[in-house]
């Protein structure tokens, strides 16, 4: 080795995180395989004096390069450098990397916009998230010894909780459940991922309402799906004129965006469709579990356990970023679904489950939902109010979840886009909710609507919109 | 409504959660589904009375069967129960469900037996997780306002994790990496998947070490990828005879199960297969956080940023259920896999993300790996000294990780495994771990190896094993 290329080395770093002898393997690999080093290492007893080193160090340094397999060491040679591989890569290359598959470009399709300002649909409030209750919950699951939990043993969720929910689905929802049919995963949008690439196969056929979920189109055509549109109207969703589907993705209890709730007789067509395509429907119960009173109505899941497929998440009542949903499956799919979760790796974090949990066992659950449910309530109906106070807009009183949808005046929707956004909200733009015949309209989350917001959403709006 | 119909609804229970207006209704409904039920309700007078409910709560019943379409109410009129569907069938009704797709099934595929016991493979000793600050650091952590990151704003991660991950995995590991080239996960699993599902196209071929992680296996399959087995030996995988292929999946640090180290020649000559085969390299760096003093050793995408993926985990080093993991994308692909992890799902939990940053931060996180790393160095040598005290047994000590990977003589596999599994160890199949010929042999965890479980473990092995 040139003594030029030991001079070359870097300083040591004594102050460094990284071990000295560490540090000196790294820069000797570094000479080793950019072709600077070549030959013999200098004995340790040479490179320790010019390093300022002590020989231990040295030959520390020597030896992971010998594990590496960079040198060969005989007692009593220096250090032999072996020849590099051919065409080893300097470590400061650039090179481009390929792009992603065809499958990989339709699982990053984009979504929606929404510009992620304020009042985006589905944001609930943060300052009504119970902070301190949930502080001490998560304390105390951590300190708690977790046994079969703590590693693989509970994949698809803790016993505790899926009893709990269990109990609370039936009583609640009508649900016929046992905790055995519980999945519990990371969100509504894991567990859509999950049923589309494990409950049907690729060109099978998806139908979605029109408009509907953005996020259920993405999973649906991320596991190559075709998705075909639903007619939406004051009854909810309807499968009268439908294809033969695989899946059928409905939110019964509230329309995702428009509000409306799917009449006792769409829910047996839809049902009865589902069979005679032997496919399922797809409940997704994503904020049932907060209207308010007068609207407790009982899940589609009660009517035929073995054909809907029902989702939760404690999103929309606490925290998205906890990333905890559940998945009520028939009790036949319960089984391969949980296997399939495991491979995808689609597991949620066992504190927020242990402190979710406790959390509904002791009450504090219900006493929260009756607590974010009058205020929701309250600053929905002011929002849609001051909307209904503009030209050209229509919108009923929402009657559960953080948001609602409603239509514009033709050739508004992209100049109310801007506008809002500009204004530091995150409305979004109906016509990304549509597959078919894009509809012109805005969906806007009311949980954070105070009143100053709203009357800044409104005036903002009013600009853009035709005069009466 | 015959009498009879009324007189047969459950009596509505006053201490019950459900409000007793929900129970009235949902008895109703199911009576009006179930056909017992039909031309008119009685009055809401004449219900109150037979049912001891006051008329209010009997009038918020019908209004609940009025909403869902069930029943039609006129001024002045008793409700009409509308004709139900055709074919709505009762909740009792027992159905078949349909199976799930080929997908479903190849994405539930098993993946190796491993009895569920103690020392399971991949398993850390829960005793030596560090409860009480782990406690405190997501205390903290739920007390703070998150902003941004409460709802859908930081899907791929925390700005702090990510930023305090990107300067250890360069100072300890040699990458090239920055916070916006890392996604953060619910674990190694999802993270695979991700990769699978993104950067391959069904019928891709995947390379996978032979023995190999199964559930690299399961993810590559799952997402339909054909996968062939790599030559593993004293030097780590050999890729100098294996096809083309889209994505190789390697252990560089601490083979996975049989503890090789992948030399510099196998490096560069696994780069440049992956560059002829316009692929990737998946380096699964599952457990090289603690190693153990001597074996501090770059990661392989420090040589090729932009061609290697790396994976991490907390796994190992803190608990498998926190369901925290991260990918070190090519900066060209980060955007595109954020965008499918956000489709997908696959989100990890806030708390625990915020935690995890500030027990890095501290230095916290240091000093528990230099405990355990010390812990389970002792633990792995006393295990592996003890197998080799076996006839027909070679082992190595390890140098990392948490687990060991050995051969059997031939033919004896299934008996050990039988009797290991009854003896309450987590043992897992070398022959599982295989795509090509099976091999024979046992992997076993030793983070959990206390002095008696290591005799108990030899003694029940020795009993299956022949005589020397």
């Amino acid at each position: 080795m040139e003594p030029l290329v030991l001079s070359a080395l870097s300083k040591p770093d004594r102050n460094a995180e990284t071990p000295l002898a560490v540090q000196l393997y790294r820069d000797l690999l570094e000479a080793i395989r950019s072709g600077r080093a070549r030959g013999r290492l200098p004995s340790s007893r040479v490179a320790a004096a010019a390093l300022g080193l002590s020989r231990n160090t040295v030959n520390a340094a020597y030896e992971l390069l010998r594990a590496e397999g960079a040198v060969a060491i005989r007692p009593g040679a220096a250090p032999e450098i072996l020849p590099p591989a051919a065409a080893a890569p300097a470590p400061t290359e650039v090179e481009a990397s390929p792009g992603p598959g065809r499958r990989g470009q339709a699982w990053a399709a984009g979504r929606s916009r929404s510009g992620g300002g304020i009042m985006a649909p589905g944001h609930p409030d943060e300052a009504l998230f119970p902070r301190d209750d949930w502080a001490m919950h998560l304390r105390r699951a951590a300190r708690r010894r977790l046994g079969r939990a703590f590693a693989y043993g509970e994949y698809s969720g803790l016993p505790a909780l899926r009893e709990v929910l269990a109990r609370r689905l039936a009583a609640d929802r009508g649900m016929q459940v046992t905790p055995d049919q519980i999945l519990i995963t990371p969100g509504s949008q894991a567990s859509l991922a999950l049923i589309a690439l494990t409950l049907a196969d690729p060109g099978d056929t998806a139908l979605i309402e029109e408009p509907g979920y953005p996020g259920a189109r993405a999973a649906f055509r991320g596991a190559g799906l075709t998705t075909l549109p639903l007619t939406v109207d004051a009854e909810g969703a309807d499968v009268s004129a439908a294809a033969r589907a695989r899946l059928t993705y409905l939110t019964p209890a509230n329309q995702y965006p428009m509000g409306h709730r799917l009449s006792l007789r769409r829910r047996a067509e839809a049902l009865d469709h589902a069979r005679a395509s032997d496919g399922f429907l797809v409940e997704d119960d994503y904020d049932s579990e907060f209207h308010w009173h007068g609207r407790e109505i009982a899940a589609l899941q009660g009517m035929a356990p073995e054909r809907v497929i029902a989702l939760g998440t404690a999103a929309k009542a606490l925290m998205p970023a906890l990333r905890i949903g559940w998945i009520v499956a028939p009790s036949g799919l319960a089984g391969p679904l949980r296997a399939a979760q495991r491979n995808l790796g689609l597991a949620a974090n066992v504190h927020a489950q242990a402190a979710l949990a406790e959390f509904m066992e002791t009450g504090r659950y219900r006493a929260h939902l009756r607590r974010i449910a009058k205020v929701y309530g309250e600053r929905g109906r002011a929002l849609a109010a001051a909307l209904r106070s503009l030209p050209g807009i229509d919108v009923a009183d929402p009657s559960g979840g953080v948001q609602i949808g409603f239509r514009l005046p033709e050739s508004r929707e992209a100049a109310a886009l801007t506008a809002l956004h500009s204004a530091g909200f995150g409305t979004a733009a109906l016509s990304d909710y549509c597959l078919g015949r894009p509809q012109e309209g805005l969906i806007t989350g009311f949980a954070e609507a105070t009143p100053e917001r709203i009357a800044h959403f409104t005036a903002t709006l009013r600009r853009v919109l035709p005069t009466r």
